[in-house]
């Protein structure tokens, strides 16, 4: 028997990470291509059809491609385009879907990585039975998906679930979209970085050599004892966990999902985040929103994630495809 | 032809309003009765099997009821329940939807006042044609309906949507919830009174008088042109403008329907209401998004929007409860 799988693809300002994934979730080869080598999407598409097509022929002939995921910045899961991508060399709008699909003649679904990220815990982590749940990557950005009732939230245009940029204080730090006190200036892999240089700073007149520390030497840090890395991250889990108590008000979730860098600090971030998150929640609330850890590897979500996109939507097209279902609706 | 109605029902802590709709949502008949005159619920439940039934009958032998639908103060759309109601006489849990299907033996939806006008907007008011809106409701408080790809956001307990209680300053003014800064201490017709006092007290030190303000009152000085009136509905629209543009980021709605007694205030709340919303609108977003007033009367919306509970559920049963098709789901 000919057993489908999943082309997931995860593309990102430096590298695009792909793989094929099956129905269970197992990814049976990963890798991934420098995207920038590649000064249009054409171009990038054609090197993907080589590699993509090799890999799925060395896993022998009883497989076949069932579709194609895409997780890709500032992607519109309508349109599947990829619209005025801040890090990536193809300006403009590309129907990155559409090539695909020339291609490989099979479906293509896109969407930003957060949604993908959202679908795949959904799918294969740690959401598996919950129907109403909040994504959050806390990686050089902070990115989210919201899942309602089993589906993530598009919105009217394509780019719902933008938390990242929810105005904290409008007279706070400059965030890389202009303007001022996002979410993402302060919670991220890039705030708290910010939030540690500026602690520095302020003690010490102090931050010679801070301008390339990493999330990960901060995290060093305070294992190590350090107090400002210590209160880098008690800071950066209050003003988020803060986020999130709002974040409850609008869709009610049953709990709310940390990914990436930051969330690998464990109770250094966990800790100040749920505190907050406990103390700035609405009454009706407390005590029953769970934040939880991704059940993801790190180094799979992303082609996981891309790939479940093509099971979701399979799984939706099951129903509304079925000739006896399509004739009564 | 027997012609099916709704009934629709709206339970407020001083009356509660009640009337016969049709699928096209005319009003053919609407009252009230007093609340409080109801010490259980049980006694509230059988007033009101009596008055629906006169209605009923009164309007002769070709109508038949198809449901009832309630707008009820936290109530539990999952469970049918009015939990731990502020401003009612019956505390604790209350099981309202069963007690009305067991008096008339059919379909019975409940959730909060705010939801129901949600569905009231979209099923006959200006959302006509939407899949993704929020509703606002500007009273003594602000409740919020949030709909996105065509339903509303019950969330996992059937509480989400309290946009009214988003912080929007930690050490902001104490809301009725007990905690400080509650977007609905400042936007609502509650807000708006403690706007107007705190100006006219830091400009003279005056506030006799002022206590039982109303915000028609502060509405006919801002029409004269005082200058503390107009300046209330400035700093309101300010802030209610910069929590719209947040909440944008979540669900990225199509339009913004604003209903109650402040958003009859017209031009004097929507402008500075769309300037703040523009100001702080994430990019992408930016002059795509409409704030509108409801198109439902002031009267007939907490009518309306309970009996519209009962055509929505009609709508999605017809689709489930078809024999065909449940064999394929």
């Amino acid at each position: 028997m000919i057993q489908q799988l999943a082309a997931g693809i995860d593309i990102g300002g430096t590298n695009t990470a792909y793989g094929l994934v099956d129905r269970e979730g197992n990814i049976l080869m990963k890798d991934t291509i420098t995207t920038g080598n590649f000064s249009t999407a054409e171009e990038f598409v054609s090197a993907m059809e080589i590699v993509i097509r090799k890999a799925l022929s060395s896993l022998g002939s009883s497989y076949s491609l069932a579709g194609i995921g895409i997780g890709a910045p500032n992607g519109n899961y309508y349109k599947g385009t990829i619209e005025f991508p801040p890090n990536l060399k193809w300006k403009g709008i590309t129907p990155l879907a559409k090539y695909f699909e020339e291609k490989f003649d099979v479906k293509t679904v896109l969407t930003n990585d957060a949604n993908a990220g959202a679908i795949g815990e959904m799918l294969f982590g740690g959401a598996k039975n919950m129907k109403d749940f909040i994504y959050i990557t806390l990686g050089t950005g902070l990115g989210s998906g919201i899942v309602v009732n089993g589906e993530l939230v598009y919105g009217h245009d394509g780019f719902a679930g933008e938390l990242g940029h929810v105005v904290m204080f409008p007279d706070g730090r400059v965030c890389g979209c202009g303007r001022y006190g996002c979410l993402e200036a302060y919670c991220s892999a890039t705030g708290i970085k910010r939030t540690y240089i500026e602690k520095r700073w302020r003690k010490e007149k102090m931050n010679d050599g801070l301008k390339d520390i990493h999330t990960k030497d901060i995290y060093d840090k305070a294992v190590a004892g350090d107090e400002d890395a210590l209160s880098a991250f008690e800071y950066t889990g209050e003003i988020l966990g803060f986020a999130l108590a709002n974040s409850v008000l609008y869709t009610s979730p049953e709990a709310i999902f940390l990914f990436g860098g930051v969330a690998l600090a464990g109770d250094f971030i966990f800790k100040p985040t749920i505190a907050s998150f406990e103390k700035y929640l609405y009454p009706i609330f407390k005590g029953k929103i769970k934040i939880l850890s991704s059940k993801l590897m790190e180094n799979e979500a992303a082609v996981l994630g891309a790939a479940s996109l093509i099971w979701k939507e399979l799984d939706k097209k099951s129903v509304s495809s079925n000739p006896i279902l399509k004739s009564v609706l």
